[in-house]
């Protein structure tokens, strides 16, 4: 199996009669800028991706019960809101949306919930969704993944020593780019990946947001020593360490 | 070209050039049981694909100005809830999840939408969403379209005849099943599109729904007649009549 | 009996010694411009009138446990906002308003819900506000109707013949008028009933609405050929139908 | 002139040529017990009441000026939820919905509001909505009035001694029985009356509600001494002071 | 014991032990103008003043049952917010707030809630939202208190006699100034405290607000003939009639 | 001077007077368990505490023109919902909250806000609340703090080397507990923070949140080796940072 079955691939018999023993996997990502180099989709497809790869890798990992849902592709990436091609919802929007979704979910049936998500700044809101669907409800259960909770400090001090940023500047940089690399080469343009003068970052936030002390690239960090690579390394990581936590929670 | 362009494949520098003359084409469906031949995403791909048909026409439509923009998968179908496959949004989740993006496609400066519906249930708060974000704004200009709407009654009386069963059961049955098989065949199942004993149709609502008034295949009519040679034409007509209209609607 | 009960004449003992038994009408107008000869509350008018007929009909109906609650003037006519006399609630607003009094009916012991509604554009709104009411209660159940949809084909072509316009631009023109004509001829100004130059129908939206696109007298086809004969006839049928589907739904 | 003119009962062309000078009249009444005698629908019967009064009264007003609105029917009357016959939309739903109607008779160039309220409990959601619409607004105004603001303690006391329970109580009880005996006596039953035992009143709210704290028949106080003639002195009193101010706040 | 235990000065340890037997009392006030002479936090340090009399009071009151929740500072003040120094919740989100918090103290088993409200602005969102807290809930109980509720015709005779200006100018005059120079002297300023010219006041509300129809100082009477004495007398009548409530109320 | 100035301790005169310069600061927390041995409060506790001492510390700050506003305390804590003590709003609720203060300074002519924040999962909501409110108004500016934002890498291993956790355990352990040992040690019962067997932490969210992954304390790491040194230490930090932000964004 090389991609994870599409619940809008399925039909609704198809869906009746696995529904039992399902665990559907909603994919989050988001639309927003990502540099010079990278489409605005860079959220969501990584997601996507780490989710076709658990199916494939041969892990011990339900895959075969495994059903990727319609994505979000908009979330909340407000603080890119300043450049051309993001498009948010309101955080309210965003919440009300994800409870909608997982009490359908629940309420046909499916018991088993795991959230793969791509963008950082959605989670509270995704997290605020899952909540108010799940509530104190008895017999199902949702797990909610950010993917780069499983890279760990050793792994990104290996890859990338001194050239390492720190996540909070890992946007359209070192890993979103490697995994980019290796998951959907088509779309990067790797020779447009300047970052031009970045701005020292600011220890808090102003609003309205203020140009002068954005990057004018988009790019908190440089994206050079990126690789497919380091791309297959960082995704085979994921992989290896969330396959065995569905097995766990969402045994039988 | 061969299909439109994807705003999600796009970098923010590429949307930055093009914004000023960009029309932005929102494609809508369902997520929603379609029979047991056809995929709970057929209304989102349905809308897809004429978008996509829409962009290798040769019509005297600006299409290499209009960018597909992140669909909308989950709408209202509450109609269908009632069979495993469908996911819905509440009717006020969708209109602030509608008018969320196109205000921010104006906020970028954005000026032309096309939202392209493939679900009707879901319309009114489509258009509650698009009100909300254009109220009186001026130099934005949003349109809506459902694809049906194109289909005159002369040309659905040469395709089928008695056979047509109105607009009202077309769910799942000649129209979409034809253009399915059509643009995405390798997901359709003509063999398992038995409609059973379909209840005959109530000229009024019931809540809670009543599972003995609804049809247990999920079909309101056969879909028998349908083919894709039907399909090809039924998009050609909608491609045809809308080329115009969006070339007249957005001309510079 | 010439009218229903109305709810709001009636003191709560009254109501709480028939909620068991009761049906709560809940009829559902518009306050939306209805040409130059029609009074902006039309599409109310309509569905009260109809409630009283029903009432008086001497049919094998539950007419006597028949209440009209009190009405839902204001809907959503967004379409007609352009003309003054258009008063409109959000279409959130609306569902909630719905949502609220179909709860309270529930709450109160009422279990029975007829909602007979007089306007098309503000149908899913209100559906949405019965579906968040009803949910999957057990013991309670609702019925919505939209009176033209006891209108047959049949009929119109014998009534109108060519000159029947569709339902889709039967706006103030010949079924609504003839039913104001037999209901309440003292609020109808037929000498002024003129369409003027109605522009081709459009078969998409615009956002914001363009004056230019829409018939400057509020009327998408002309009401000459109504009469007061007619609007009977067509009320009896709506009559003559939805009596045994109320006695239907609701025996005891 | 006996009555105020119907929004409802003109057509757009009427309601476009007076809207410059229009004020527009909102009544707000609820659909609340009223004790054993008095229908649910009191409240709104005596603001459509006076304001008719008023229409009629040949004072110093602009009546003919004024249109009455279609009314708030539903409002917020939660401390009678316990009784069978009272109806509520939850404080947000009224709010927004006096929010959205004030909002389009702005919008549709009604610059004058007078919002007629018969309800204590509803008060503070209608000033929410007026609030929310008018904000910082130019060019419009709205005035809000209870009609017991109207009533001196003088004249009660002249007119009801000892007997006064006091406005906290007057609730179905004196004042509201006298006016709806002058106004709709039809719908009066003053033989049924009796107040019964009437709990001592609690100077603090219990949620839930106890029954046991509330008076069994509805009324906090009661009702005998009440008379068609004290109904038409207090009518004539507030119609007598809303008219000036009417003038006042509206002189062209 | 002086003061009341505050809920965020305890552990969650110290919570759960006693988190069965507890009544939580929720302190509402308002941000608020008050005069030229009271702080904007008077509304509020009037009801944690109250609270903390009740419990050294020595009266058949389970004081030490009583644990004081963070407060509700900012409510809904909105006839005040043309003075600088006034902030507001909307309506909608003060009864959300209040929902909310009210819905956690009965999730974590605190099972008794007194609300003491120094606000008569913000009462009805308030009651809202312990409505929608609360519903039928079994095995909970919420009373809400105005402190000005505990204070007889007869007291405010004996106290003020004709330089009583009746309870709706009473703000930031007599009541409130005496029981701040009773509680919080040190935050007045009596030099301060000159209403100024005071426009009569108005029997109706205008929106937008009028400055011209506002008193200047903020005062919509005069605070000369407060004193520490008098506010001493108006606390301890409260506490002697809200004691025995509680102790009645929340009887193990 | 020791302390900001509170704005509920100042009168609108003196609000009125300082507005054109005022700097509003918004001290936010959380009511949330904090593990044995602190109060529910701390998160607030901190915020306030660092405050007060910015005020106090002589340095190039515009000390004298900042005033703190009422504080948020109900924030959202929902991963210590499972333990009492805890007390939540909803995130829509909590951003809504912090959207109507913010805008109501803004509605008043204040035209500065700093937030100082205490809580870091609230986080997301509240910067919603400020971008809601900020939009893209000019000639006003919004600077949102997270106080552990100013505390170098270098200073953590240097104060506490191979004990550090790591933030994401930092929950009322080394960093929290000395800084209340410092500003509130009366608060602080040392002798109680035994963290008990702590759970492996989970890479993952669970929902509903599952007991047996939770550390029964509360505790995600241990507070021995916190001091009230220390604690002087990190608010020295943060005083020293923030100090010259405020004065270089404030200026006049």
């Amino acid at each position: 199996m090389d991609k994870l079955k599409r619940w809008t691939d399925m039909t609704w018999i198809d869906i009746n009669e696995t529904r039992g023993e399902m665990i559907a996997l909603i994919p989050c990502g988001s639309v927003e800028q990502h540099g010079p180099h990278l489409p605005t989709g860079t959220d969501l497809y990584i997601a996507q991706g780490i989710a076709d790869k658990l199916a494939g890798a041969g892990l011990p990992c339900p895959a075969e019960r495994l059903v990727m849902t319609p994505p979000f592709f908009h979330t909340y990436a407000k603080e890119s809101d300043a450049w051309p091609g993001t498009l948010n919802l309101d955080g309210a929007t965003l919440a009300l949306a994800v409870r909608d979704v997982a009490e359908g979910l629940f309420r046909q049936g499916i018991k088993n919930i795991v959230l793969l998500n791509g963008h950082m700044e959605s989670y509270a809101f995704i997290m605020e969704g899952l909540q108010l669907a799940t509530g104190d409800k008895s017999g199902v259960k949702a797990i909610s993944v950010n993917w780069w909770d499983f890279i760990s400090d050793g792994l990104i001090d290996k890859l990338f020593g001194d050239k390492w940023p720190g996540w909070v500047a890992e946007h359209a940089a070192l890993t979103e780019t490697s995994i980019m690399l290796y998951l959907r080469p088509e779309l990067v343009r790797m020779e447009l990946s300047e970052a031009g003068v970045i701005p020292a970052p600011l220890p808090y936030k102003i609003f309205p947001q203020k140009k002068e002390t954005l990057p004018p690239s988009g790019m908190f960090a440089r994206a050079d020593g990126a690789s497919a690579d380091i791309g297959k390394i960082l995704v085979d990581e994921v992989v290896n360490k969330l396959a065995p936590i569905i097995e766990e929670n969402f045994r039988n």
